[in-house]
This record gives C-alpha cells, structure tokens and sequence, in this order.
C-alpha cells in the first residue's frame, strides 16, 4: 500500500479528484477529510470519496501518512501552524496551489522542523467546476503535475508525492518555485485574468442580452475559465502578484499595439501580428497533438 | 429546386460548407465556383463540392440564380464591380462577411440597380481551419445566421436568401447593419484580438518553448481563435474598425480595473469583479445549455 493513511484538507474538486483517483488505483487505505463546509464534508463520506472527516485540522492530520492540502491559497499558512504539532515525524506533506512562492513562504513560516517533508505542488488539471460533487477519478489521467522541491526537502518525500500523483496516471515533473509562478502566470493567471476581463466588460454593455445571444461558440470557449471560482483565483492573483502584474503589463504592450495598427491603419504590421500568432498557435496544437497522451488542461 | 444555378465566390470553409449543404439537402441543382487558387478550385471539384469553376467572376456569375460572395472582405468591392455587368436581372446576391457596413458601402457603390436584390449576410460559424479541404455540410445545422437587408432589399430576395440558409439547418433572424456590427465587435472581434495578443505576446517570451509547454486546456481553448485567418481578420479589423476600437477601449478600462486592484491590493474589488464576471458566464452557459438546439459557433 503506497499510503496507509491519507488526510484531504479541502475536499473539493482536487481533493476529492485525488481522493477517488488514489482509491481507484489502489493506493491509500484511509482517507480522512477536513474541510470548512461540514455538509461538503458529509457529501464526500456519501460519496465514497473520503471515510471520514474531522472539524479541526489537527486531528484530521493525525496518525496520516500523507498530508494534502487543497485549501484556497490564503488560507494555507494558518492549517500548517493548525496542523503542525499533530503531525507524525515522518508525514510527507504536499499542495496543489497553483502559486507557489507564497506557499512555500507560508510553509518557511510554520513547518519548521518539518519543512524537509513538505512538498510544493501543482497539477496542472481542474475544471472550472468547483466541490466535492465535481470530482472525478480519471482527472489526472495523463495531466501534468508540477512539483518544486526545495533544497532542504527529502529526496524520499519529493518520491513519495511522485509516486503519489504518478498512481493517479499523471505524469510529474520538478521546476524551481520562481521558474513556476513565472511560466503559470503567462499561461494561466493571465488568461484567467482576460477572461474574467472580458465578460464583466461584456455584461456591462447596454446590448448584454443580446450580446451573450449571439456569442459565438468561440466566444463560449474563450470565456469558460470565467466561471472559475472567484475566491480560489482572487487568491492566486494575490498568491503570484509580481508575476501577473509583468504578464498583464507584457500583454498590455501587445494588446496596445493591435489596436494602434487598426487606429493607423498599419495594414502590414497588423497582419504580420496575426500570422505570427496563428504560426506559434498552429505549432502548440501540432505539438499537442503529436505528443503522447499528456495534457496539461485546466 | 430551391436555386437552379448557385455561383459561390471563393470556395473555402464557408463556401464550400455551404455548397455542400445545398446539395446534400437537394437544394440546388449546379454549383460553379470561382476563387484565386485554381488549385484549391480543381480541389472542390474533385471533392464533389461545386460542379465547375471559372476563371473569371462575370463567367461565373452568368445564368447564377444566387451568387454567394465568401472571399475575404477587402475584396468584395472589386468582385461586385466585375460581376455586375454579366448578374442576371433576376440574381440575388448575398456575402457571407463577419462585419456588414463595410459590404453595404461597398455593395451600394458598384451594385447600383442591383442593389434590391443584395441581401447582406452572416453566418455565425465556422471553425479555425480554412480552404475547401475543412468544409463539410453540417456547418451550419442548428447555427445562427444573421441577415442585415437593407431599406432597399426586396422582400422576395430576403426570403430567397433566408430559404437557402433554413435548407441548410441553419436557423435565420435579421438585424440592423449598425447594430450587427456592434454586437459582433464585442462578442467576436475582441476576443480574437485578445487571442491574437496573447499568443503573440507568449510566444515572444524568453520561456516560449516551456511557456507552450505547461500550457493549459484552458489555455488551449481561449487561444484556439488564434489560428484563424490571419487575412480574414485583417479585413474584419479594418472593415469594423471604429466598433472594434470602441470595443478594445471599454475592455482596456476593464483590464486595467483587475491590474489595478491586483497592484494596490483591493481585494475586495477584485472577489467582486471576478464574482460578477462568474455569474454572468454562469447564466451564459445555463442559456446556452437549455435553449433548444441552436448555437452560434465560430
């Protein structure tokens, strides 16, 4: 047995994805949640996600082999001051943040001694769904997960998160904590941003019944990731603030020298802009495509 | 027969989807193409998706009953001018372009006489791909397609326009020029802008090759747009120019809200905006899921 037992701190549709994904495969005994939402953490029991689920922390931790926690990013700092002086010597514990600069600041701040166990991490899977209802074994299944091991964490616990998310079907891979935030806010944050940008534009026009009438299919697309939940990302912009705010001034630049090309009617440079973006576009997808199963897809 | 003789005007995605969806709906007995690349031309034929094709537009509008103009917008002035002097008396013209005041300046001024019998249109859809190659005959089932006829349109070249679309499933409403236009700036000619800039932005970064990478599904659905037509968005750009940049400046001020609320820590400000954008993404999706079988799509 890969985990004899494992403790969900935030049994949502991470938590609970990876909950179900481990028990599928085999690999934990026992699951014991945590969580703030006492019915959210009935529902899972119902489920069949988690066994059982405790009101504090502390106790949730107790006795677990494998600690995950899958919290908003604000509130990580307070659980491992919560849960530090109940956890086992030899617990490996992990998160799935999508920043990770401020987790591994907060885990400085509180693990302590216990900081060789800790293991930042990110899958890089999701859906804009959110709770314990969401979740799904097969999340990870050829998904990328990101881990960024500091240099005083155990070999032995980074294999144990690998291990871990790798018995979930997903494929893992290091990165330094800078390097992440850095690439996840151009891809990901940013996005996110023009996105949630956008329909509030959108839905604040006079025309907004008719405009999300005849949106198109692209639009539909293009505007998924605005349903993403507005606390988990109100965080992530905080979490990985110094990156976002590069990217969206970066993307500003971009974005300004569009629209001057249509105000000056620069034909040429405007469609040189378009054919660069869709040769770069076109490269993703043919690479996407070609590539063994393994998705980075959230 | 709904149309005896159909001539299509660049014989691409949208014109060779519809070409194809007459014939299989047996709505129109011969087809002859026209376009720039004989090549791509001998193609449909050999598809089976136009009949013949000609080198010539007046040769391949003569004896048309509908002639169909599905080439890139800029082009559209020179085409009507030549195809003028040989249009049967009795011929309904129609295009198929994503911005409309741009065709009806261009319509009215080398149409003349003919003009009643020009109906401006828009189906809203289509995919990224282009050339006949992509084109396939449900295209349009259960899509929008927006008809803008003018003071001028006869009511009888409306209607035959109208019928031709309904034959191919498609589902057909009218609207004004101007307020086309508008709507479709916000809903369609943004978003590929901000796809276009993104894309291009990313791909500039030093990271490029990790950026695209650890790229997300989310990231892979907001950039799809950005393989489209370079040429064909060019000319959208320039032909709805003044709505687009109207569009691009409320969009700004909407972004450099979030940028602001990130930079100066407003976090309740920005929960509120992502909170709104949600809902409205939300209630979007919920429309789109329970209205009966009809998507614009593009």
């Amino acid at each position: 047995m890969l985990i004899e037992r494992l403790a969900i701190i935030g049994v949502g549709l991470i938590g609970g994805s990876l909950a179900r994904a481990l028990r599928q495969a085999g690999a934990c005994r026992t699951v014991v949640g945590y969580g703030r939402h006492a019915s959210n953490l009935e529902k899972a029991v119902q489920l069949g996600v988690i066994d059982s689920f405790e009101g504090n922390v502390a106790r949730a931790v107790a006795d677990a082999d494998v600690v995950v926690l899958a919290t908003p990013l604000a509130t990580l700092e307070e659980l491992c001051k919560a849960m530090m002086p109940a956890l086992k010597t030899t617990a490996v514990v992990t998160d799935v943040g999508s920043a990770k600069a401020s987790v591994v600041t907060a885990a400085r701040r509180t693990l302590g001694m216990h900081l060789p166990h800790f293991v930042p991490g990110h899958p890089i899977a999701g859906t804009e769904k959110t709770g314990v209802e969401a979740s799904f074994a097969g999340l990870f299944q050829d998904h990328l997960v990101i881990l960024t091991p500091l240099e005083e964490t155990a070999p032995q616990a980074t294999a144990c998160v690998r291990a871990m998310w790798e018995a979930t079907g997903a494929q893992v891979t290091t990165m330094a904590v800078a390097h992440h935030d850095q690439v996840l806010a151009a891809t990901s944050h940013l996005p996110h941003m023009l996105a949630y940008a956008l329909v509030d534009c959108l839905a604040q026009m006079q025309e907004r019944e008719e405009i999300f009438e005849f949106a198109a299919g692209g639009f539909a697309d293009f505007t998924r990731i605005a349903s993403s939940d507005p606390e988990m990302w109100h965080d992530i912009c905080f979490s990985n603030r110094e990156d976002l705010l590069r990217a969206l001034e970066r993307f500003d630049r971009h974005l300004a020298g569009i629209r001057r090309a249509i105000a000056s009617g620069d034909s040429h440079g405007l469609k040189e802009t378009f054919a660069r973006a869709k040769k770069a576009r076109d490269e993703f997808d043919c690479k996407r495509r070609t590539q063994p199963p393994r998705h980075a897809s959230e």
